[in-house]
């Protein structure tokens, strides 16, 4: 029996993709788009796509499965020209399909335009509508295909006058569109016949910044990316940015919409890669400084400090340095359990987190453990790590967890959970403890998570976005995705089948 | 190095694609679908699909392949529902994709929209410039895919006046405006939410029948399909007309423009399988009496005579019935030669036409040889099959082709040659002669095809296109596509990439 | 459900395997081999393989499916060298294994030794025991790995004394006590580091014939094989001859067992292909006598002729030619079914038959027709075969069958069926007759396909082997084989999981 | 250009294989054994089998991949039976190949034999020789045939007295003459009909230790994979040790050689799972104290540690702990390269090490830092690192290497390298220092690891092989391996293409 990997690791918040958008000259820019979708990897394993164009023709590949099984010599080879885009995605809807893997490319009156996003629309419903309505058919039900509807007629179509356009780029004033269009969430990337657009929500929840070398520019969801192609990180794109790469240089213009930046926080506590930077500071001290802020907030009386790897390994470090209890590693993760495991009875499936998590006995055993988590989303792992690490000897386990409780869905790009699946929408503080079969808990404190943030990433843009800890979504939701927590199981009239 | 098969099969004209309609009551639709695919099966092998409806979502399934190799009982279970359209496609591009693969499946306003069809629009051109003129992407160069995104708006987004919806179905006055929009040459299976539509062209070129059992209604491009799923033979689909089929039965409806007959004889002459019929006559019998006439017209002093085959059998008998010369097999068709082949040297690559047909000396030896073929594009197949009969020790070679010389190319849906490839555009009759290395040859007169066709296909429907003899094209062609013999071509905008 | 070819097709006796084996001066061996098994693809489809040396290392290639699909050019130029062995494969178990599929390859004490055979060893058991006695593991049953194991030690190991080797070949010596070991039913072509080897069991069951062209040799199961790589057919390998092929030329080699000539009948009824050749005549020759004797034995009173597409067509020919009733075509075949089937439902079930061939109601329409075929086994198809000409509209419906009743199992390497299954063992003519629905019934007798044969197929080896019909078996049978019909299945020790 | 995994782990030695052989009562064993694989694929990822019996016949399914991959419900239900060994493989040779994939299975006189090891004969090629002589073919380079086909015949064939029978059971005795026919390298599961086989070699080079649960017990490379079935661990295997598993328990027989022991030190520096424990001690624990070791042996001036994920993180934790130097995590591994990698450019190319780690500038920037490694083989992967972190801002790289210097190539079952590629070979200390550009270099001292190994691991058999490390080998080395450093390449008979 496969089980597609979003469901097992339900327990963590899952980011919906990466992105890269490149204009290289003098080389080909379908490898340089490849490796820079292989250092975001870790942003979705379900499919990758590239899209480029020679300044004539576009084209287009994409398939399932990592990076590294989609492409090959051949393909990049025909993969022609010095413009790209890519997109490496994780599954936001359980069920993975070809049909939804990005980039969409396709022909319009102003030539051949590629669309890869990364977040999703927060009115996806209604504009879906209002395609639907002006006679266009639709035949998926991604929001990247909505985008480049959306893209394919001029403003006037939209009700808006006619648009002046800046250095006469048509592009420009459609992007300007989109961002009246819709609030957010999302980064993007779009491909035409002759550049490269990036373009950032106004609010700015999903990251994307800019790089450069000799010969060349790049936007990607972060800055490992450009690092893997030997690229310089240069900045971020703004909130509500319109950034065009072609071989002239890079060209920024205003969105024409009022930004409120509200950047995703988990971005840093999780979803990030530990070496991307932002504005100076990078992911890895942030996380170090949750951890060692979290040691501050809930001290714990105990031997040895452990994290869950690999996601919450900085923080447990963190944790360590501030407390002074030495980090060890309590527990192995097993690397090749591959992406999909077969179940064949019962007791296996009892065992769970067993085929992914081996306790280290000789470590443990009769030691006070800390065990320091990066988050709790439905509490399941957590508890089944906790029983772990008692069976591999532990005499007390103190769960901390490197951010506050997460009691509301995100509707801004991240697929959480519903209300109802959260455990501390369900449980205080002591309840879960108690599901956790933990000796104490802690969770950071909103202020304290805002305070070990600040310290290390002084980004310029300000604002965050706390809502699945807070409930304040920075952005207005249309009344049907609040009541209707997974947007996308709304749209039910067409499905594939494989 | 793979081979498509079509340039293999270059040697004859390709039709383009096989289509079915089918509402069914009580049972699943999908299977009956697929075995009436199955049956459809000589008319495209490229891919196949089947899109069905339960009356609340639409469901899709295409794959690259035969249509055994496509579906399987776990795809055929989750197609679910009592409608369904499917479809065989044979490349008419030179190049596979499973982008181009059919039914295209869509949302619209007015609920999901699945399209199959047969042949191509000599219009698309100027309809793809309208459509993306309104504002719409286009991610395919599929004729498919603009008829459906002309069918997702209503008459009035097209300029024609808001059409009165007979009993209140705006799919028909769609279906009317598509028809007032696009000559030709199509037939069009159709799937909405809650029925099945069929339609012809004005000219009707395509084939489509209707068919009934104990049970349910089904269209298809012929009636071998009908007679595979157990359902009766009724009638065909008249030019310009469109049919609704629904649980509640078959609905005529007038297509609302003048309607022309001219049904392309070729597919009496090369594409139907001989067991199909239509209006009374079987395609069996046509080619028994194209046969014939053939003797009438050009007989020859020889011992035997042979049909290629398997395509020419039929004809080949006819001329033996009415020459009195006895029929016999003199070249053997190797079954085994799979989708594609190595050609592993020059050696094998001069062999060409060897590795398909064997001549049986046994037969041959001494003896003088009529040769009957249904039909000569390029020349070159001929010209080797002549030269394996002389190897085969056939003294004479006298060949007959059951058709008019091909002089000018199709622009009504069938892959034939540009006006240069095809050798009866460049040599008279002597000169193939002379290239194919023919003792005598003949071909049928355009007078002669007519009145075998007459005899044995009572069709009322009247005219037939006979354009690739005559160079009488019934509809008015573009200018563009008067130039470009290939129209598809023009369309290099994007490119999928495998 | 995935049938196996071998079960649709279970109305056949089912032939065990093609082989070749070449010697090329100058060219590479592969791409040649991979052709010839091309040509001989219709006796075996299951598996395909080909075995290669350079005159240093020895090369393998084999995997499940045609040869179009095990083959491509980057694996043919692997196959280096100038000696070539190939196999396809016909599944004489039932079940379909990459295991089982040859040549099989093994390092000796001799070099490298390659084994392709078809038919099989009639005391395999024995045989085997003897090898396991020994000491030899044994992980297939193949009876080709068993003739490996066997060749790979010399004579005295078998209890022979030590054989002067001619020409110094230790090879012949191995070969010659091969064929004192097992009296058949094989033909088996041998790769060593230096040389082919042929030979045919002293019986001749299985055919085996030589080639040669301006630089090379070439035996093959049937003389289409060479007719492919541009070989002419130069004579029978003899029963119990053995022949080497090597870059000095052909020589031949007295087997050293006493000849006893037997070849399967069978061949020229069913197995072989038309166009092939033994001996001055061809196979199509013979068909059309067998249909011409049959017509002498069993006239009829009727309108046309009818041969079961495409196995009896010749036959058909012949029993209209020597009638003087009209051959047409009245069974359509569809060629696209492919290797595998689905069937959806119960109804599909019902159907059967139909799936592969239709009836030509135009012509069958009010006539009685003569159904010709060349064999009957378990009698279904023939059944359906009779029930859908009265369906297509046949008044009459006169079977004659071009061979007599199949009465015994084959133990010489034709998988055909037990007792119990062979129509003919349980019913006499008039119940078969009745069980298919015939009008009347008639098979050709044991001495009119004898004459038939002596007429067109002078082979001077003499005798025919024609057990399955007259239980008269050349070879003496292992008392264990003839309580168990399908001696396979004693091999149960191992298994191999897909 | 797919690259195998094998060539770009180069600067590790490769293991190979790990191996599991279990009996299980009222459960199916297949799907243990699944699992006991799974938690044994850190030790090969190349292929992946299983044998069973059912006490009547044998079953086997092996594949190319992860364990994950290769097995799913179907196959697992397939192979039935309480009885069953498995196995997952590294390659040794460089070239991936089904036919290599164990375990093996053949028929024999005394039923079904299957195989699997982990290691490989040092005396492989007289061992091959002298079954050739005995007339036994060959038909892969896999030492696995081999010990099946010493096994298949008894212990008079190889010139032994005919051996007393303990229990009756003739497979102790012809285990017993396997020991005496080869000195080593190997850990051996064996199937038979009715029991399974666990046997070390008389030096015991190869880990393998035994578990029982509620209801069957199992052997194991490793205790890691009895832990993942649920099962505990008893004890090791002792070298020279035969141990059979039946329905009615654990039997131990001697192996009739005198012992002497000689554990693979390796195994504790890198190749076992760090939480698998070996007679008390943990690996885990020997990795901390080797580094710990480390430190005291070669303290550094430095402001952190690091070590080389994942391999060498305990090693540094270990010096970390000593040392009182923090320990951070300053390089990050990219999980998802996948087994094949895709070099698109010269750049690319150049780039190495980077598509693998990301130096974390946060943490080094201005540090002086310890890198810790577990080993250095060539010495590129090294160098890479110590310019990555210098790239990454570090101010001094001080490298420390958890064991001493590799000298000599393993000839006991380990892939390293000859003795040109051995960095250690050629250089002195200083000379690698300079070569990987480091500001210190020390590698642990022999003695030392001996003392860390003896503090942790109170293993009883003894003795250690560190023959890599001082090229005092245990076990008699043929003349011929010793000349020829990679003896697999000297099997050049014959060869698979794919």
């Amino acid at each position: 029996m496969r089980v597609p990997m979003a469901r097992r690791e339900a327990d963590h918040p899952r980011e919906s993709c990466g992105i890269v958008g490149l204009c290289s000259e003098g080389r080909p820019a379908a490898p340089l788009a490849m490796m820079a979708l292989w250092a975001l990897q870790h942003r979705g394993q379900e499919s990758a796509g590239i899209a480029t164009s020679d300044g004539r023709v576009a084209y287009l590949h994409k398939g399932m499965g990592l990076v590294s099984q989609v492409f090959h010599e051949g393909i990049l080879r025909s993969l022609r020209g010095h413009l790209a885009i890519g997109h490496t995605r994780y599954s936001t809807t359980g069920v993975a399909h070809l049909q939804n893997a990005q980039p969409f490319l396709s022909e319009t009156l102003l030539g051949p335009l590629g669309i890869a996003h990364n977040g999703n629309l927060v009115n996806a419903l209604p504009l879906r509508r209002r395609l639907l309505e002006r006679g266009v058919g639709l035949s998926s039900g991604s929001d990247s295909e909505l985008i480049l509807q959306i893209l394919a007629s001029p403003p006037e179509a939209w009700g808006f006058a006619a648009a002046v356009e800046p250095e006469g780029d048509p592009w420009v004033s459609r992007l300007r569109c989109l961002l009246r269009l819709s609030p957010g969430a999302y980064a993007l990337v779009v491909l035409t016949r002759e550049a490269i657009y990036a373009v950032r929500d106004p609010y700015g929840f999903r990251p994307l910044c800019l790089g450069e070398w000799e010969g060349g520019y790049a936007v990607a969801s972060e800055s490992c990316a450009l690092s893997m192609i030997g690229a310089r990180y240069v900045r971020e794109i703004a909130p509500g940015e319109i950034v065009r790469l072609d071989p002239r240089g890079v060209t920024s213009f205003a969105g024409g919409v009022p930004s409120s930046p509200a950047f995703c926080i988990f971005e840093y506590v999780y979803f990030m890669r530990p070496d991307s930077e932002r504005e100076g500071g990078t992911v890895y001290s942030a996380r170090l400084a949750l951890g060692r802020q979290l040691a501050r907030e809930a001290p714990a009386e105990a031997d040895l400090v452990i994290g869950v790897p690999d996601s919450a390994t900085a923080h447990a470090i963190g944790y360590s340095l501030e407390s002074g209890i030495p980090f060890v590693e309590g527990l192995l993760k097993n690397r090749y359990i591959g992406r999909t495991f077969i179940q064949p009875d019962d007791q296996a499936r009892r065992w769970g987190v067993r085929l992914k998590y081996s306790p280290l006995r000789e470590v443990l055993q009769g030691r006070r453990v800390v065990l320091v988590d990066d988050s709790v989303v439905r509490g399941h792992t957590t508890r089944q790590l906790v029983q772990l690490l008692r069976e591999g000897g532990a005499l007390e386990v103190h769960l901390r967890i490197a951010s506050p409780p997460i009691r509301h869905p995100c509707f801004m790009g991240i697929d959480m959970a519903t209300h109802e699946e959260l455990i501390a929408h369900r449980l205080d503080e002591e309840g879960i403890r108690r599901f956790a079969g933990a000796d104490s808990l802690a969770f950071l404190s909103l202020e304290g998570m805002r305070r070990a943030i600040r310290e290390t990433m002084p980004v310029p843009e300000g604002g965050y976005c706390t809502a699945c800890f807070s409930g304040r979504y920075p952005a207005p939701l249309p009344e049907e995705i609040r009541r209707e927590p997974s947007p996308k199981l709304a749209f039910e009239g067409i499905r594939s089948v494989r």
